[in-house]
């Protein structure tokens, strides 16, 4: 079951792509602004430099189809901006949450739809998303606060239900519409289905009911 | 003329120096997220992974010495965000001057300093030091705002004189005290006057009155 039937044109895909992981790379670096400790902060950077490397590698493939990553991005900013100042979270720890959530989400759901874009663009979208995010160090983060927080679990319990749920619908305007809706949904479902079970395992992960 | 003397043992030098360029990164990805447009966002995120990479070449050295980042950083983190506190700027583009002025007399200062390390860590600092700024990419945005205001040259001029003040300040407390303090400030004078003048060199290069 795969999306790439649904896959935009190579120049949607690489801005709205590039424009997500640019946001992810901002929001991890607020977090690192606001992280309570200096090795939380110094966590914050390495993970933060990972999530920079992969934008930095999807500006690549735009320059690589002749376009500015600037250009290239700019038709999907507001939207994506949008998304973010609904995810950002009232405090540190549902700011690290949803680092978490949304960029493996994300992540996940743009390594699908990269496999209906043309082969060698898909080969090297592919590699760059398969680099290591460096979600498990942060995710000891949570853990640890969980841990010693009972409560804090149950509220990022709720945060997660609502980062999904947010998260879902900006992937979708992400796909090609196309005249048979219907259609379309029947390939959708499912594999919004396996995203949303991955999710599950990276909620379940943390310690938190998804 | 040299500070080699007055250099600090080097965990002390190593973890100022890492915290301060995780500072300036701090700054950047702020600068950046509240880039005007999505050219200077996208400009923004190559000179803050250039910096980023600098603090990382920098704690990969505390590494190095056997310690952890965190702790190297942490007994220097209250002075260095205060500072920061204090550099912020009002808007935008006193934000943006603010990474340029700081970083480059503050890399400067570093490099010097770098002289009076053990010979094998101040071969490896200094290389780290001198990866490039990107501070050309950020020049540009700076001169081009100012060509369309003539306003904005004049208080961003005012805001660079209030920065290089508060840059010396903190540079100067990052070396080693002796007992002899008459000698010492005979050693630091030239020393400072010459990193003036590299800052006022890049204030003309803004188009800016130092």
């Amino acid at each position: 079951m795969d999306l790439a039937d649904l896959t935009p044109d190579v120049l949607t895909y690489l801005g709205k792509a590039a424009y997500t992981q640019l946001t992810i790379f901002e929001n991890l670096s607020r977090a690192m602004a606001n992280a309570p400790t200096t090795h939380a902060k110094e966590t914050l950077s390495r993970v933060a430099a990972m999530s920079l490397a992969k934008h930095h590698g999807l500006t690549a493939e735009i320059r690589r189809h002749g376009d500015e990553p600037g250009g290239a991005m700019e038709p999907f900013t507001a939207d994506i901006d949008n998304y973010q100042r609904g995810t950002l979270g009232n405090d540190w720890h549902e700011s690290v949450l949803a680092c978490l959530i949304t960029a493996g989400f994300l992540d996940d759901f743009f390594l699908r739809l990269a496999e209906g874009l043309p082969s060698d663009y898909a080969a090297r979208v592919t590699s760059v998303l398969r680099q290591d995010s460096g979600h498990e160090l942060l995710a000891e983060e949570v853990r640890r606060a969980i841990d010693a927080n009972e409560r804090l679990g149950s509220r990022l319990a709720m945060w997660g239900r609502r980062l999904v749920g947010d998260t879902m619908l900006v992937a979708r305007a992400t796909l090609a519409t196309s005249a048979t809706g219907i259609t379309d949904e029947a390939r959708i479902e499912p594999v919004f289905t396996e995203l949303i079970a991955e999710h599950t395992r990276r909620m379940d992960g943390l310690g938190l009911t998804a």
